[in-house]
């Protein structure tokens, strides 16, 4: 891994539970999912090369594949102007989704604008 | 617009705040911004057609781009396996961010793999 920016990670905003949302997005563009990441999940990401975030409902530190071994490694991670919400681009070598699909938004739609169609 | 799908709306899930985080993605592929909406800012953006979100700083409503002229037209309304992260397809008409950026993940970068440049 390359170095990470010292000073940019002391940028970031945790919330008040120490849980910031990352959005996980395909290279090929497709939003993939967003999951929450403690510090200390942030830092495992950061070790290992593959997303690691922190499951809200479990309260436990949760490696993105290790069982399904749908991992994403990390290409890319970016914040936002506030600082609060990270941007993570991957290679995923498998779905996203539990669901079994590419990305956890191919279930429902709620609106499509009719020009687009 | 078209209709909205009652049905998906109803499946929505807020959280305790009444809240739902909604990922902004410019029909280029590119994340813009994430910001959050209450139930009444989500009904409000289906009725009028551009993205409206509910400030927590400020707790009020917010119609993105209403002083600044930077609207967001929503093409597509995507939800998650969980019903409680959206994903927002939009044609922008300027800058996403309040520092003239095209996205507010223009900002800063915290890591960038080795093999990716």
């Amino acid at each position: 891994m390359s170095p990470v920016d010292k000073e940019a990670f002391a940028d970031l905003k945790f919330d008040a539970q120490g849980l910031i949302p990352a959005i996980v997005q395909s290279i090929s563009g497709r939003v993939l999912m967003m999951a929450w990441m403690s510090e200390e999940s942030l830092r495992m990401t950061l070790e290992i090369g593959e997303t690691v975030f922190f499951s809200r409902s479990r309260s436990e530190i949760w490696h993105k594949g290790k069982a399904s071994g749908n991992t994403q490694k990390v290409q890319k991670i970016e914040f936002d102007c506030d600082g609060d919400v990270l941007l993570i681009q991957v290679l995923e070598s498998g779905p996203a989704c539990h669901t079994g699909s590419e990305s956890c938004f191919d279930v429902e739609t709620l609106f499509i604008a009719e020009d687009t169609e």
